[in-house]
């Protein structure tokens, strides 16, 4: 096997590998170059090269998302560190365990005007669970300065001994908190950084590792609730006739459905289902905002719950929190292992386990309680789906009745990503078949890494992956597509309304020189040449008949992935979703 | 007039507008939209809109960079922030003025599970001047707090004027540290930041302003050196026999050519200019890699200097950076107003004025020194001259000949932008022409914004603009085109070597599998697509004679911008500099 010659990249690839973190980003540069020459050559590793340190930073989300275990990315000193700032935040606020790995130069070489040179520890300081700021090798730097003054020792075995010592401190304290910074990624779900320094030689090579690094067991915490805690819960549910279960952003196939099963089944819940929930069941309430939108004051009043428990991450509709924030539930609890977020002014508990493990406490000891919440509220549910439909049925070619067409036709059994913005709002308004794996960057809800994280996803997940994305977003991530990992059945939709049409939603003052280029950023780009360049099979669409007439193909098998662009009316995509809301009412 | 209804956004808007901070460049989004309405309705601001922050950013350092003056860029809450941060540390480490504004959710609203919320205030800490943290509007706060608990007061006078008294105290302190930040980016050239919390509603807008801050004036320092410091500098400089003077990063026409001609009419002084200086004088030592690559021991040793002054930014050359590390001066002075860097782990004297007023003081103190420093080297330059012409004349088609082609059909009194690794290494290889602007980010010699950099400068200087860019950096940075203020007379040149060809230079093992994909990154993208998507005239060139060809048309007059792509042999670039090097023997 081939090594970097320098002992702390063994350190820390040999440390990655026993943590069992497999999938590993590189950016090209000079200065990291122990780690990819020590990377690339254990085949234990699978490793990509991808130049754009912003877009191989949700790349790698897009992969730890799908796993959710650690995914390392690796870059050179400078600036190329700060691009992955953006994926970073989104990590830190969706839990998402990413390993950032920059090289750095000495520490005697920060400061004094070298090249690609920034004061790189602790710099993603506010958004990252534990920065590790490794010392260069004692030997290295004994070495570096072999001409600066030196303790005087008696002997030449005391003058080793002295070295040794330092780089046995060295070792360990680097050891320590490389095994520090691996074991939170994974025991806490969230982005850590390890800083390392190196000095040149940087690409000598050796063929025996000089190095064996402790490894740190992460201390198991115990899932199970103790007795007092759940049955407190158990007594407090039994005693409310109004209770709503409230699922944000939760991976799929993390609850069991039979859980899922009771609280469908009770006549004293509702379980309002966000898309990217991945809960399904047929006396759930999905598409929340078409639910509560309409309402009226005594409506709310009836909606408004004795218990909220919240599930899962965080919560896409405005009109929730609104209904939720005024209306306020007499107690929320919130059910997770990480942070729980007072979203409502309301939190008053916080159950530190996984929401399957909860759920299979609690529900063993759920009683019957007599309750009309559940039947009330499905009523309404069933007339707005009437009314939606109806709506639908004789609506105009519009992004809206893009999504109406897309979400009809997505392949079973597959995985869809979904661009933030108006993508992820439309989305929210349909109901998505249960077969279809819903994902999307609500951590921190940017536009800036959507198809990077699509392609991450892609790689990894055996299942055909779909990206639904905005025209801003797409062209803003646009860099993605340099990226020689995509797999032939990934799919990319563009929905291209010319600019951002969520701003003519807001109450801005249309159809000004100043509103159509500092808001909605009107362009005429289009991602056709995009596609050539990356060579993806491109098809389009400008009305309802082309569009159908495209996704009957869009799917089917080809050597290269496809993007199909879906050209839409900006001018009236604000008032078919405007008037909807007065529809369903 | 049109203004914000919000007093905080009509605050910073208009001590921007005291401050004389006229550019504005502007990322759409919501939770700015207070600063969107209030910049783009005043017609003392120039606004330009873009999309992607992390090229929004660079746009206006390049805006920056000609001005010398402080440029603003504002963005929504979130992660739009964050990819700002590259371009802040290229400020930072370049002494370029860039105040970032980025809109916030009310502190109330962090860090409960909101949409589009990070933790915001101080997040650039590692790489700027000044962190402003605003205070909302308390009018704001208390309307939104009004079911919320308030102290209980007598009168409704009482409580009116606690509330008034809480509303001046934010708005005095807002103003205070709006004053600070905008005065440390104009005094200390650099970047600062103020965060600023915004309330709904805000699309609300007013026609006459509520507020009128006070303007606190920057204390003007004094650049004078006082008696005893120059006498001092004077005597040193007086008593040597070798003085090297190096300029690194250097702004046009900072330094009056009169006290340049002094220096290079004394026999006792070098005076070695890096490509990004901006001085010229044919006694001077321009492509300091040229002379110094070949020399031997003894003739370090011959050049070792006395004093080594050095003037401006960052330097480029490694070569003369181990020279002086290697053959330190006895003295190393740095004149310029911020930061010092003791680059040689030398440094003395940090004399904190202008180069020009530091020079103007020191010149008319210069007597005669006899010394042959300068006659020796002056011939060791013409020496390596004939060698550079010779190797030049039958050199084959390669990265290095188009420099060579490029550098000589440059347009004259022209502002010339170069990317960094490659080309600016290469440029550093030739003579370029005194009425030739060069600019390139070394602050972070990051390839990640060199050209909507470029593009910057190329909106507000009278001069054309050419960027030279390598092939990954013009990638990197491809959302820089997304951009409509792009003049017609803006010219791109690509040389598209495949990858990232510096690191065949470097020590690596090539050739190999792992060496193609993870250190060059190779890769069979062209620049085309992009010149068609964003409508570049595009030309390209594959040998010597079409390039020359090429270049008859390329400068002339377009309406649109123009993109010339010139592909390069990869494989025989590395050893044609190689061989370079030892050819100036």
């Amino acid at each position: 096997m081939i090594y970097s010659a320098i002992p702390l990249a063994q350190t820390v690839i040999q440390l990655c590998k026993a943590k069992q973190i497999k999938h590993i980003v590189i950016s090209p540069g000079s200065r990291n170059a122990p780690l990819t020459i020590g990377f690339t050559h254990d085949p234990f590793f699978t490793c990509y090269s991808i130049v754009d340190e912003r877009c191989a930073a949700f790349f790698a989300l897009g992969i730890a998302q799908q796993l959710k275990k650690p995914v390392a990315v690796a870059c050179t000193s400078g600036s190329a560190l700060l691009n992955y700032y953006p994926a970073i935040s989104e990590a830190f606020y969706s839990n998402i365990p990413l390993v950032v790995l920059s090289a750095d130069r000495p520490k005697h070489m920060i400061g004094i005007g070298d090249g690609q040179t920034i004061n790189q520890p602790n710099v993603f300081k506010n958004h990252i669970l534990y920065s590790a700021n490794l010392k260069l090798d004692v030997k290295e730097e004994h070495n570096r300065f072999s001409s600066e003054p030196f303790p005087v020792f008696k002997t030449l075995e005391h003058k080793l001994e002295h070295v040794l010592n330092l780089q046995n401190h060295a070792q360990n304290s680097n050891e320590t908190e490389i095994n520090s910074a691996l074991n939170i990624a994974k025991a806490q779900q969230g982005p850590v950084h390890i800083n390392i320094p190196f000095d040149e030689p940087l690409y000598n090579r050796v063929e025996t590792l000089s190095v064996n690094p402790e490894v740190i067991a992460i201390e198991e915490e115990s899932l199970e609730l103790d007795f007092e805690t759940i049955e407190f819960c158990a007594d407090d549910w039994n005693a409310a006739e109004r209770k709503l279960v409230l699922v944000g952003v939760n991976g799929p196939n993390e609850i069991e459905q039979k859980y899922l099963d009771v609280l469908a089944e009770d006549d004293s819940v509702i379980v309002l289902t966000e898309t990217t929930s991945n809960v399904h069941h047929e006396a759930f309430f999905p598409s929340i905002d078409k639910l509560i939108t309409p309402l009226t004051e005594g409506e709310f009043k009836a909606l408004q719950p004795d218990i909220l428990l919240t599930i899962g991450g965080l919560i896409v509709s405005k009109r929730v929190k609104a209904f939720l924030r005024t209306y306020k539930p007499k107690q929320h609890w919130h059910v997770g292992q990480t942070k729980a977020n007072d979203t409502f002014f309301s939190l008053n508990k916080h159950i530190k386990t996984t929401p399957n493990q909860f759920l299979s406490q609690l529900t063993i000891r759920i009683t019957v309680v007599e309750s009309d919440y559940k039947t009330y509220w499905n009523r309404v549910k069933e007339y707005r789906e009437l009314k939606h439909d109806a709506y639908l049925a004789d609506m105009l070619y519009s992004d809206f009745k893009v999504f109406d067409v897309l979400i009809k036709t997505l392949r079973p059994k597959s995985v869809l990503q979904l661009g933030n913005s108006s993508t992820i709002r439309y989305a929210q308004l349909f109901n998505l078949p249960a077969d279809v794996e819903v994902f999307c960057n609500r951590g921190t809800s940017g536009i800036d890494g959507s198809t990077s994280t699509a392609i991450g996803c892609a790689v990894v997940t055996p299942k055909p992956t779909t990206l639904i994305s905005g025209d801003l977003s797409f062209l803003y991530d646009s860099n993605a597509l340099w990226n020689n990992y995509i797999p032939s059945n990934f799919r990319i939709i563009v929905i291209n309304n010319e600019g951002g049409g969520i701003f003519r939603i807001l109450p801005g003052h249309k159809n000004t020189e100043n509103f159509d280029c500092f808001f909605e950023t009107k362009h005429h780009l289009t991602a056709k040449h995009l596609a050539e360049m990356y060579k993806f099979e491109y098809q389009s669409a400008s009305n309802e008949y082309e569009l159908v007439s495209e996704l009957n193909t869009f799917y089917s098998e080809s050597k290269s992935p496809k993007l199909l662009e879906i050209f839409t009316p900006s001018t009236i995509n604000d008032s078919i979703l405007i008037d909807y809301f007065k529809a369903l009412k």
